[in-house]
């Protein structure tokens, strides 16, 4: 193994965003709009009720995004809009005279704290801590947790703390105790799977339920079990794919927040596909946590509306 | 089942959809549902305004796609809802209390009136009329003209009426003029260009502004002039596409509604490309078309708002 | 004109492509070159006997594919050539000097006959019967044959033959046999399933080996059973999909020949998807069969090598 | 060499790829063959001359990719094969058998040296960092050059030496002069222009001609010249994309090697645009820069033929 570069263990300081160009774009309009979050059953008039609270509060709406889900009978909207005094008393306001259970809060884009748990492939955390260092999250990644710990020297390159928790010898229960107990200190809002390489236990996925997302090699048809790109290979598909999800229970049936694939031909062996899997793995989960964190989904039983 | 339609030349009776599995599919929910579409200047408030308004007439909104141009300063929306009395009433209010101009009015899909512009490729207009005869488009294809006869057979294999307009020895305004005098009788809402290798005049595109729909074989980077699929393969590019657009002043230069695009290699030659460019061609056509008789597409200036 | 091929029932004559604009394109260089397909164990020395004996005769190679299947070690070579003399003695040349089991044969890309078979969908048939009328198949469809009469219109308005074999009260293995008998008058050279919604028995299958093209919905996740669109919707999935494939025994288990996929959203219900998917089918479908007429599809086990 | 630059804190050693999982994996199979690549006029029998050579030295073919470009009447073949001995001598016997001019070299696949040229945008030169430390790109990254100092810490911090050759006050010859003098140190065989925001004169496109790959963020259509995201959005397209092309004289103009597209819609401000556009142009610039350094790429005039 290398020498690994200083980096590690070093006190490290507050990441600062490099100066680059482009500066960190923000989807316009600028910073200065805020987003007001609601879910509660549907029913008639809640566009108007929810619009005139924030009438009343001196909001300017930017732009809506509504959808109701028929089969649940239950209403999603997503408000962005400029000025308003007085939002944390709309908010208790609009939780007064929604029907219950209603969800309403403010968005907190750009303030979530994210950590990472990878295992030994590189090219989703790579992709995540680039965006990381430049800002363009929409959050920040607090750590990096790992069961192997051979991305210790990439994760420390971008100045972000990394954490090994090695399951050798441990039950799965008591591997997602310890890195549940590593998590803590880190207080993260999203955990992100980045071809982490361990099934989480319900335990786990009951602590950070709706909060944890994960990236997949998914096909076209879809493989299970070992070896899916060789599996793909024999079967001869012709495109192949990834699905970014947020995790329930088992590891890859949770709802879908975004799916891309590439061609592939007869000609690409499972190493090529591999190959091409990975880049589409990674710009799929950076997506869907560009997403979540613009405080874009929404979860509705199996499913989740985005409201791109 | 219906009576087949006699063949060409003969008087055609109303065409009927033609019984099928599965039956032309609504957009859910069923058909119960009826639409406002609203574009006005923005300003505070409209959204609460116009929701308010449809309350008051007893309507239930089913879902909201709202949109705000912010160069323009102009609010667009289209709502779907369910119920409601004295719509014509409420249209009237809108227009009353919105800013100015303000355009208000009921959605008609369903019940769109299309004439077709073709030339010789059969293609696009194939695609149109299949569509068309399963009740697909969301509208009715009305007639076709066209400046030259082979696709006659075709059209009237489908029960649609024909009428050829040459154009030997004629300046383009004398053309444009005898085809407007033939569009007369069908009184069509939309015009749709599906590849129609004239170029419209002035007076053509003034008479049905806005209603007049354009398939553009574009690629990447662009190609004008003659012979477009023969510049892609000298220029060597990986990847055709076409654009859907309505039509301004300029055949190709008009808000785009739909756009795709499909990969070729060094080893398609021009005929190939324009083979693999037709597939797309009709597929984006029928796309826009749709997207335009379900009410979806606004109009702001170069740009088409699409609510999908 | 042409003289117009009358409707239903009446003896159909030959069909004749329709003149339309571009013509019948057909893939560069022009039709004067021919086709070697070459299948065999692989060893060295291979391309170069076979190009020899080749140039032996006279023949011109305008371009080789080969490809190598590593866990078969089977070789497979497509190559077109332009002159060339005695080119049945090549073929007998050729086959006795290649390892064995070794299949050699001159391509016969527009001259292959297809039987489609269909129940109550249009899409894919009516697709397969445009391209069919202006001679865009590399093949031509001499038969459709339903177990439900709906299409019989649509089938007849282009002149092709068509023929109910109705299922009703009889068993699978005797419908199958119907079927069979049916198509023995058209002496198909494939069986196109254009939303054939019966699973064909190992009989079936067997009579036709390595000859029947399906077009399946599938999915990312592919979902099997009823209903898929309705389980799609459920699910959230972003992209839905289409696989033409052979079929061998299992509907939906052969080498696949195409893939392609659509974005859908939380906005699109099942019937919004399915009409999303029916674009995907009957393209998907067209393609493979193009493939497969031109010559560009070699079987290896459960995979499609397709030379495109 | 440039003194590197200290990164946080640590003289840096030397970069070696780092273990990671899954290992750098190579197009199958493995390390052990060979290319062999021939272009040279088209003329009868060239398959079985260059084959016969090959057989002549031992050599087994494991995969031919040909192309004949029939305007050009030339002859493109690149052949993956194992064993041989005395492959020079082959090489020469080649040059001397085959029509002129022709060119013959065996490839170098993952031995070549790359120069990158950036200026402030950081996403194309993250891209090829990362993958250049994981050994991902057949080829090896000696050096960053900017005309900016921006980059530098993105760079070192990857264990790649950055030079700043800053063109203030510098006309465009003398600016390209200074950063030929700086490439000449580290050799490279191909220079990158990582969102170089440069133009290159001709003594400096001459210098290394055929040998410069260029990202441009091309659309449909193609806009060029200043703000083109802003362009884009005024125009309203649906997609846009970007094309990775070998710079000719004037910098968009050279032979196409990869491209690619990303939707956009109406909701898609600028900024958004620029975003997506980042992720497809780091992605199809990474792509043409393998399919250069695994010697896939022949130009051809205005076109590159890609053996993908």
């Amino acid at each position: 193994m290398p020498s690994i570069p200083a980096m590690p263990n070093s006190s490290m300081p507050t990441i600062v965003p490099l100066p680059s160009e482009p500066a960190p774009q923000p989807t316009e309009p600028a910073g200065s709009t805020r987003l007001l979050l609601v879910d509660c059953p549907d029913g008639p008039g809640l566009v108007h009720l929810i619009t005139g609270v924030l009438a009343h509060h001196g909001a300017n709406i930017v732009i809506n995004h509504e959808y109701v889900d028929r089969h649940a009978v239950r209403f999603f909207m997503r408000t962005e809009f400029s000025g308003g005094d007085g939002l944390d008393e709309a908010v208790e306001r609009l939780r007064a005279a929604l029907p219950q259970p209603a969800n309403v809060r403010l968005g907190r884009s750009g303030a979530y704290r994210l950590a990472v748990l990878a295992t030994r492939e590189h090219h989703c955390l790579a992709e995540l801590l680039v965006r990381n260092l430049y800002g363009e999250l929409g959050a920040s990644i607090e750590a990096v947790i790992s069961n192997h710990p051979s991305l210790e020297t990439l994760t420390t390159r971008f100045g972000v703390p990394f954490q090994a928790v090695p399951h050798d010898g441990m039950t799965r229960e008591a591997h997602d105790e310890a890195v549940l107990d590593a998590l803590e200190a880190f207080a993260p809002d999203y955990i992100v799977l980045a071809k982490y390489m361990r099934v989480l236990g319900p335990a786990f996925v009951k602590r950070y339920e709706g909060r944890i997302l994960n990236i997949h090699h998914s096909f076209l048809p879809a493989f299970v079990g070992a070896n899916p790109y060789r599996q793909a290979f024999e079967r001869g598909v012709k495109i192949i794919g990834a699905t970014a999800h947020f995790v329930t229970e088992g590891l890859d049936a949770g709802p879908i927040v975004a799916q891309a694939v590439v061609p592939v031909d007869h000609n690409d062996g499972p190493a090529d596909m591999a190959r091409a899997g990975r880049d589409v793995e990674k710009i799929v989960l950076a997506k869907a946590l560009r997403l979540v964190c613009e405080d874009r989904v929404f979860l509705s039983g199996s499913r989740a509306i985005v409201f791109d």
